[in-house]
C-alpha cells in the first residue's frame, strides 16, 4: 500500500472516532425513529425449531462473588485445558453478557444485564460449542427472550472453523464456547441513523467486558478477538452480511493456573524484540 | 441531507464494522510495530505539577461485593442527589476502569484492570469534579502510573461546560464526576495501523462497562454518553484534536432509590409514542 493511501486510511479511521469536527449541517436530518417509522424487531426470531431451555437459577453455581477481586484477577487466557463446561456455566455467561431483564414500553426496548446506547441491543450471539454438558457439539444461537439457545447445525471440523474464522488464532479452537457477535445494523440505525456506527462498536465492548468478568468469576478464561473473518463467519452461520454481520468473537474455556508459563509464551515476541 | 448521501453514510458506517469483505491486498502492508519503529509512551506525561495521590487501599470502603447482584442491578441513572462523593470512591472508580496492575516487558505495555486489544490502552481519562471530598472543583486528569490525579484548572461554569459538552444533556451537570475519555490515536495505530480504529472503539466499551459496574457496587449511578462535542472538550482540556481527542463520556454521581420515578420520566417519550 502507498504511504499516501495509508495516511488517508488513518485519517478516515480517526475521523470516525472524533466528534464535533464534522462541518455537515444536520439540521434537516431525521432518523427513522424521528420520522416515527416502524421499529425493527427487538431480537432475531429463532432460525430453527431446535430450542433448548437454559437453567436460569444460579443458586447452585460456584462463582467468585467478590467484585473487586474479579476486577483485579481478570486477565487474558489463551491456554485451555479441554475439561467439560457445565450447562449452568454457559447459561451464566450468556445471562451476564446478553440476558433480558425486562421490556421497556410495549415493545420499545429490551433492558438487559449489559448496557447499550438507547437500549438498542443490536447484537446477536452465535456460538461454537464443544464439550459442554448435555449439548452436542456444533453451532448455536442465543435466544435472549426466555433465555434459551437453539441448535443450528453440526459442522465437520469445528476446530478448523474456529481457527480459520479467527484468522489463524488456533489456540481458540480448544475453547468450550466461542461467542461470535453479529450486529443487526438497522436495529441501531433506526434510532441513530448515520450516527449509529461509532457508538454501536463501543456497545460491543460492554458485552465482552461482562464475558471477561463472568468468566473470571467462574474460574474460566478467554480473550476477546477483533481479528475475525466476518465474511466466513456469516457464510457459516447463515447471515446475509448486508443487514447482519459477525464482527467480534470471544472464546471461553476451562483453564488452569498450571498453564501460566504457557500463557506467557504468547508474549515471547516482547522479550525477543527487547521491548 | 439527500437520501443518496444518507445511504452512502450508512453504508460507510457498516463497512467500518464488517470484516472479511474488503478486497484490498494487505500482503505488502506493515504496521509501525512490524517495522520495529519506536513505540510511543504508554501513558501521557503529567500536564502540570499539581499532582495528588489517590488512596489505593480499598479495605475501608463499603461496596456491594456480590458480582451477580451487581450485574443484575446495574441500570442507567440520570438523577443525582448532589451529596458528597468520597475520595476513596473516586479512587475505586478510577482503579476499576483504568488502574495499572503491572508492566509487560521493559516498557512494552501496561496491564490494567480493564482489557484492551494488544494491551495498547490508548485512552486518557479526564474529569470534571464537583463536590468530591478533599478536592477543589475543576478539571482533572488521571495519571495511571502510580494511581494519581492532577488538577488542571478551575473553570467558571462547570455545570455549563458539562451540559454543553454533552450536547445539552443537562442532567449530567449534577454528577460529582464526569469522566471524559480521549483516544491517543498513535498509541494504538503503532501496533494495528490502518486496522486500529474499529477495535479501538470496542475497547472503550470495556472501560465504561467497568465504570457502570463499579458505580453500581458503590451504590452510585450514571450513564455512558456517546453524544459528546469532542472539539469543545478538546479545547477545554487542552488537547490538540489531531493526535488526541475526547470522544466518550460517563457521568457518575450519588443517587437515591427515591428518585426512581424521576428516572422513568426520561422515557416518557416511549409512552407518548405508543411504542
Amino acid at each position: 500500500m502507498e504511504e499516501k493511501e495509508i495516511q488517508a486510511r488513518i485519517e478516515k479511521g480517526r475521523s470516525l472516532i472524533r466528534t464535533g469536527y464534522d462541518p455537515t449541517d444536520y439540521s434537516d436530518y431525521h432518523t427513522d425513529q424521528d420520522l416515527m417509522k416502524p421499529q425493527p424487531p427487538l431480537v432475531k426470531a429463532p432460525m430453527t425449531d431446535n430450542i433448548i431451555d437454559l437453567p436460569i437459577s444460579f443458586e447452585g453455581i460456584w462463582y467468585n462473588h467478590d467484585f473487586l477481586n474479579i476486577i483485579n484477577s481478570r486477565s487474558s487466557h489463551r491456554v485451555f485445558t479441554e475439561e467439560k463446561m457445565s450447562l449452568l456455566q454457559l447459561s451464566f455467561l450468556l445471562w451476564c453478557c446478553q440476558g433480558v431483564k425486562d421490556i421497556r414500553g410495549k415493545a420499545y426496548a429490551t433492558l438487559r444485564t449489559v448496557p447499550c446506547g438507547g437500549a438498542r441491543h443490536q447484537f446477536e450471539a452465535y456460538m461454537t460449542i464443544q464439550n459442554v454438558e448435555g449439548l452436542k457439539d456444533g453451532l448455536y444461537h442465543y435466544l435472549p427472550m426466555g433465555h434459551k439457545i437453539e441448535f443450528l447445525k453440526e459442522i465437520e471440523d469445528i476446530k478448523g472453523f474456529i481457527s480459520k474464522s479467527l484468522e489463524g488464532q488456533s489456540w481458540a479452537a480448544k475453547a468450550n464456547v466461542v461467542f461470535y457477535f453479529s450486529m443487526d445494523f438497522y436495529r441501531v440505525e433506526w434510532r441513530y441513523g448515520v450516527f449509529a456506527h461509532r457508538v454501536a462498536l463501543i456497545d460491543a465492548g460492554h458485552i465482552t467486558e461482562n464475558i471477561y468478568l463472568a468468566s473470571t468469576a467462574l474460574d474460566l478464561g478467554g480473550c476477546a478477538i477483533g481479528s475475525v473473518d466476518g465474511k466466513y463467519c456469516d457464510e457459516t452461520f447463515g447471515l446475509d452480511g448486508q443487514n447482519e454481520s459477525i464482527f467480534y468473537a470471544h472464546p471461553v474455556g476451562t483453564v488452569s493456573l498450571k498453564d501460566s508459563q504457557k500463557e506467557q509464551d504468547f508474549y515471547a515476541f516482547v522479550k525477543e524484540a527487547g521491548w
